[in-house]
């Protein structure tokens, strides 16, 4: 039996390929460089660089297990920073 | 008839959406990280905002035309200063 872990508000379990998403958007492209930026130095902190999308006011985050493996603690836990991290909002 | 541009090194021109759209692939993340910050004040300067897609090594940069409009000066200037700030490497 495969176990079962809680995603972090918001992301979305994909089945194909096993990954994590979630769509962020932000009032300003201001708001949005800050986010990129946190998310630039937890990559560097945790070696996990997930696929980003991003535009003036949106980042969308993938997230996907270590080569064919579904994502686990490790994607979960830079999920749930993610999270804290947008809604810091600006310094 | 419609004008025709030259559009920069590696550029590719879509028909639908119209737009323009080049993949620039990099030795390091430390590299992909500095073109992303390049790219940010390039959009703060020109108040063009591409959709951009990266992960560690890669960075996808799709530029639209103005509202329906087909891709022109503005984001062909673009394109080629992206090129020039591609090649600069890391300081």
């Amino acid at each position: 039996m495969s176990e079962t872990l809680a995603v972090p508000d918001g992301w979305k379990s994909v089945a194909s390929p096993p990954s994590l998403f979630k769509r962020y958007e932000f009032a300003s492209y201001a708001h949005t460089r800050e986010f990129l930026d946190r998310l630039g130095l937890l990559s560097e902190e945790t070696r996990l660089y997930p696929d980003l999308g991003f535009g003036k006011t949106y980042v969308n985050v993938t997230l996907r297990g270590n080569g064919s493996n579904l994502p686990s603690h490790p994607e979960i836990e830079y999920a749930g920073r993610a999270n804290t991290m947008a809604v810091a909002g600006v310094p």
